[in-house]
């Protein structure tokens, strides 16, 4: 079935319902950011495989809106669909929800969509626009939907964890107490697998067990498919005072609730908030867990250093294989990405990537979230540059890493550029700032070098990455306009940990970024307040190769010295004699 | 009358009335900054003579809120009054609202206020908490209370506003018809003078007539004392069908009308919104004067450029003379003022300073705002360093310099600080950003020197200036907390001014700050959008003697050199011999 095809069913069985409108998100009914094969309705009706976006199909058009990630990968993919891509962020794209109303104009038409997987934010400003129906049309005509995940789930044990299920929820009640809510409904599943110390297999490269999570001052209880969890386990959870249920018997609790419930209406499902009775009240707050997992605990955070040293000697051991392995001429983007991925396997602890790797050689790198493993993956010459985006989840963390390399031969631009990025990472991670400060005022530290050159990256410059869960997590970021959505606006706290990833991203050119990861902490507290500054937790080298020394202020010179050396330091007992001596070449005698 | 006895006073009136609380903001009847004589009856009230803070009065206690700038000097005047000092700004200081709602705790009494002197939403807010008197107890018992300002009124000619009244009203009324509104009302001084190009004295630094604005689509109707206006005057308005009508008929013209309303609730003062019937529609918009005013058009920026040539020039022949003349040892901070208001008074077209000349010696300028007139001003010694805030009303426009200079020995503490702030100052006016940024996003480009030694300044790093208006003039500034009552957290467009003014404040010992004024204007357009940045406006020699060149990158030593070289070229020819002698060897011998 073409998507034309597919559309044209669709538009059918719109035209019987009177809906004007059907609207795909990509969701799950989690409102996950990744999700399993399952959910993925709005890749198979559209063929855009991104990681974000939203399908609206009209009776006579669509349209797909997705973000600057992915505006050439989604230009592509739509070719020939009659799909209109919408690019959000640029400035006259409408949003979904006035397109969608655009759609109606005054026809009174319905408007159609999955309940689960929308907001209850969201369901109720397009139930305020137009009449809504809970349907499935894309997922109706799909053959061969794959089956819902049903991977076993397993216990993450307290010296990774670092704090018990019985303390996190008596935490969680705590808060419950002091906002006055009775219930609290917890659908999003990376709250739920920190909230319960459980971690699972059912989004790829997200360890998360699909599940909805009930807990009021007497009970827990955790819907999810029972076969998933060992005796063993439903035991120890049982003993922890958490019942396990039937996933979908979920909704049937919410129908029978009275009293207060407190609820994230930005991320529970609109189906969840419509279950519940017109009598309760809606405590709507955002979800107490996001924070407490944000701000990492001790125990974890001695993890994830742990974890980032792996990782990082695994990345450098890959660039040194690369800069010599790229000589035979034939090998591919994905042929790198696969050796990085073997390097990884062979760290205790590593489980799975935390995304598809990034493996961009050149031109497909300035598509910001290419995929080697859906394109014809380029051949790699020993001149341009390959940028390398990946990470892995480790029983000790999750990591995200980025480095771009040099092959051979680069041209002035490119080294210009690199370095560019180059002083926007470092000026970031080197930065000191009073506690209050958002990723907002920050970001300019980063995103300053390329503007000086009239260049900037559609994005936001870093997201909060999870501990073994997601590899993008709320609340913190480093953006530098308000995109409330994105939801990564908080106040930098000690112990969140953020990206901090500048690029450069040239169309049919290439593309640059580098990324480490910033853990938060205090520096000095005087009568100003809170002083706050980074901890760097990523060590891979950066690319001498490409930095213009003319461009470095002596301090950036400085930070950059400083940086390699600790890359060797860290890493060098991990490594053979041979990546010993590159390494030590690379970070000690500039 | 000693304050205690005016506060008893008061309290003996709040309790024939059944008031608990008794609120006296620093404001006129138009939301001004600066008050007219008239007006300051929190000043008459509490003692406490800072040109911010709000006086509550309870039947037990009472309270004065302000902001860093008044820390020292509020803390100073309130001594002994039995007035409580609260810090806004500070953690665990409550806002004055909650602190009203504290007193009356669940007594049921009322809270009395000037309604004239209360926005509308802020009179909305105290109504939904208790039951609102409009009484002014103060004035009551304030014998003596100057009279309401009258002077008379003037035109500013056209080639000074660049812009005719009716081009702007017509703009105006384009806006109105976007948002449906019928009338117009404006009750704010600098909104109206604006947009009918004339220039009052009623308010001291603030060429601002004492005025209410009605505009609809078919009458312009200006309240204000009509014995302020030439016959001339009068005429010329009427010629451009504006009507002079009495100041108080405002309100019986707002009771009778009906439609909507384009009113500013942040702005409008809450008697004006309790005036207007209750069927009328509320288009609750901020005023767009606001917005049309700040992006100053190209006959006041080639203006203001000559402006602020003067007042460099002035500033510089200052700090000239200062250097020599401070070797008496008998000189006074006052003196020092009154030497710099004579030069601005010898330049063209100057007509009065924009507020009081902060001259701060050593200590006495860790008050943000020290006022020495005020005070008994100090005697300058040849050694430490003077700060001095200053700026003037021309036909021009208006401007705003600080100088910190040094009288003689400085310790090596004092010049790392100039040497942070100097830095902060000129990489701030030498950003380039893209279109969509606000202060927020630059904030810490000036403050991140700062931080860095573990310092900070308690208030926002810049302001938006007026043409011969307020010289704190919203929307635009430079803050890195968002403070919504500050209303200067716009995006920064091309043609809006604000100041750059990042400053130390050590109490006790001594304070720093150097305030040049930026231009928005525009660099390159590309495919990431228009990029912006700044033209500095203000021309007067940095102080070399307290730069530490150790502190300072090449790329900000080449920032400062080209700053200064551009001064002493832009002012050599408005100087004595002796003065470019000496300003050469400042700004070209570095």
């Amino acid at each position: 079935m073409t998507v034309k095809d597919k559309l044209k069913a669709v538009r059918g069985m719109m035209e019987k319902d009177g809906a004007g409108a059907y609207v795909v998100t990509t969701a799950d009914y989690h409102n996950s950011e990744y999700v399993g094969a399952y959910f993925e309705t709005r890749k198979f009706l559209s063929g855009f495989t991104g990681s974000a976006g939203t399908l609206v199909v009209g009776l006579e058009e669509a349209a797909l809106f997705t973000d600057g990630r992915y505006y050439i990968q989604a230009k592509r993919e739509l070719c020939g669909t009659g799909i209109r891509l919408m690019k959000m962020g640029m400035e006259g794209t409408p949003s979904v929800f006035s397109y969608v109303k655009s759609l109606l104009g005054d026809s009174h038409k319905k408007i159609a969509m999955d309940f689960r997987t929308v907001t209850a934010k969201d369901g109720k400003k397009y139930a305020e626009a137009a009449g809504l129906l809970d349907r499935e049309y894309g997922n109706i005509i799909w053959e061969n939907r794959p089956a819902m995940s049903c991977e076993p789930v397993f216990e993450l044990d307290i010296r990774y964890a670092g704090e018990d299920r019985q303390s996190k929820i008596s935490r969680i009640r705590e808060y419950m107490e002091s906002v006055q809510a009775k219930h609290h409904i917890v659908t999003t599943l990376d709250d739920i697998a920190w909230t319960l110390n459980i971690r699972g297999n059912d989004i790829l490269y997200n360890p998360m067990v699909l599940s909805y999570l009930y807990i009021s001052m007497e009970e827990v209880i955790l819907y999810s498919d029972k076969n998933k969890f060992s005796g063993e386990l439903t035991k120890r959870l049982l003993n922890d005072g958490v019942i396990l249920s039937d996933y979908e018997a979920f909704y049937d609790k919410l129908a029978g609730l009275f009293g207060s419930v407190l609820l994230d209406k930005d991320r529970t499902n609109y189906l969840a908030d419509s279950m519940l009775p017109e009598t309760v009240l809606r405590v709507e707050r955002a979800n107490p867990e996001i924070l407490m997992k944000a701000v990492k605990n001790e125990t974890e955070i001695k993890n994830i250093r742990q974890a980032h040293i792996k990782d990082g000697a695994a990345v450098t051991k890959f660039i040194y294989w690369l800069k010599n392995a790229v000589k035979t001429g034939t090998l591919t983007e994905r042929d790198a990405a696969d050796y990085l991925e073997m390097l990884r396997k062979e760290q205790d602890g590593y489980l799975e990537p935390s995304f598809t790797t990034i493996s961009a050689y050149n031109a497909n790198a300035a598509m910001m979230h290419y995929n080697p493993y859906e394109a014809d993956a380029a051949v790699l010459k020993p001149q341009g540059i390959l940028l390398v985006d990946s990470g892995g989840q480790y029983l000790e963390g999750t990591t995200d890493i980025t480095r771009t390399v040099a092959l051979g031969e680069v041209c002035s631009e490119i080294k210009s550029q690199y370095t560019a990025v180059l002083r926007g990472m470092l000026n970031l991670s080197n930065a000191k700032f009073l506690k209050g400060c958002i990723g907002m005022n920050l970001d300019i530290l980063a995103r300053g070098p390329l503007w000086e050159l009239g260049l900037d990256y559609r994005c936001g410059t870093g997201h909060g990455v999870g501990y073994l869960l997601g590899v993008h997590e709320p609340p913190n970021g480093f953006r530098w306009k308000r995109v409330p959505e994105r939801d990564d606006g908080c106040i930098l706290l000690p112990g969140m940990i953020t990206t901090d990833e500048p690029g450069v991203y040239i169309d049919g050119s290439h593309g640059i970024r580098i990324e480490n990861e910033l853990l938060t902490v205090y520096d000095v507290t005087n009568e100003y307040g809170d002083f706050l500054k980074f901890e760097t937790l990523t060590y891979a080298p950066i690319e001498m190769e490409l930095v213009d020394w003319e461009q470095m202020s002596p301090k950036e010179t400085e930070r950059l010295k400083t940086y390699q050396k600790s890359v060797y330091k860290t890493l060098a007992p991990f490594l053979s004699t041979d990546e010993q001596a590159w390494l030590y070449h690379v970070c000690c005698e500039m």
